[in-house]
């Protein structure tokens, strides 16, 4: 397995994540779990809301991101721990069918305050449907291990 | 069933919502479909991760804030619809069995420019756990319909 040190992120690097179809079983599921909102659970009841139709959680399509972006770290064992999330903007609506995944850019990194043997790495991750818009995008903060 | 407008809120208004006891078998399902590490997965891999134990996924205290914020706002037909989150900070590592409250708010608020009826409140919310430790804090930014 390769290992993906703070020393190997470089700024301006970019990765694209394969694609995750949500599907409205899904989208049902999660909005009973923990976002029971009629907007997110009851087309009908979605026809009179802000958005007109029913739409996933934002915090679905956040979770869907995560998954996306751990599938394609896969193999590297030195995982980044995320400590924060600055600037999190749900653009567009997101609604079952949709095809999403994610584009993360390295933005920025600094060493870890104090000496220890790791850094924080910041990603500007934008999730994006299967029309290119841009649905959520936020900045992921990563605390990731140096080489010693 | 109670409306609650733009106009109802006041900076310094502080709600506390109820609480929410995670299990190990919701830590762990939550963790397959969205943040398949290993120290959300597997306790015996997690002793030699940076936790050093099996912790639940960020995202799904992110998404348990989430049901406690809308359980507690039930009866207000006119929903406040989250438009982004700002500074969000998992300060604490969050075990199975750990029991879950938020603390929320209203920190800012500003009409909506250009004219339309609504506004936009921000709130600084804060998920807690059973030992009164801040596991998880951001500011959620929510777009509230004012009174017409």
């Amino acid at each position: 397995m390769s290992k993906r040190y703070y020393e190997d992120f470089d700024i301006g690097d970019v990765r694209e994540t394969a694609r995750y179809r949500v599907t409205e079983e899904e989208a049902l599921a999660f909005a009973r779990a923990y976002d029971p909102q009629s907007f997110h659970l009851d087309a009908k009841a979605a026809e009179s809301s802000f958005f007109g139709k029913l739409v996933i959680s934002g915090w679905l399509t956040a979770a869907i991101a995560m998954r996306l972006i751990v599938d394609a770290r896969s193999g590297e064992d030195s995982p980044i721990i995320g400590s924060g999330i600055d600037e999190l903007r749900w653009t567009f609506p997101v609604v079952p069918g949709d095809e999403l995944r994610v584009r993360s850019e390295v933005i920025e990194k600094a060493p870890w305050p104090g000496g220890k043997p790791r850094g924080v790495v910041r990603f500007r991750n934008e999730t994006i449907n299967q029309d290119d818009v841009v649905v959520m995008t936020y900045i992921a903060n990563g605390i990731a291990p140096m080489r010693i």
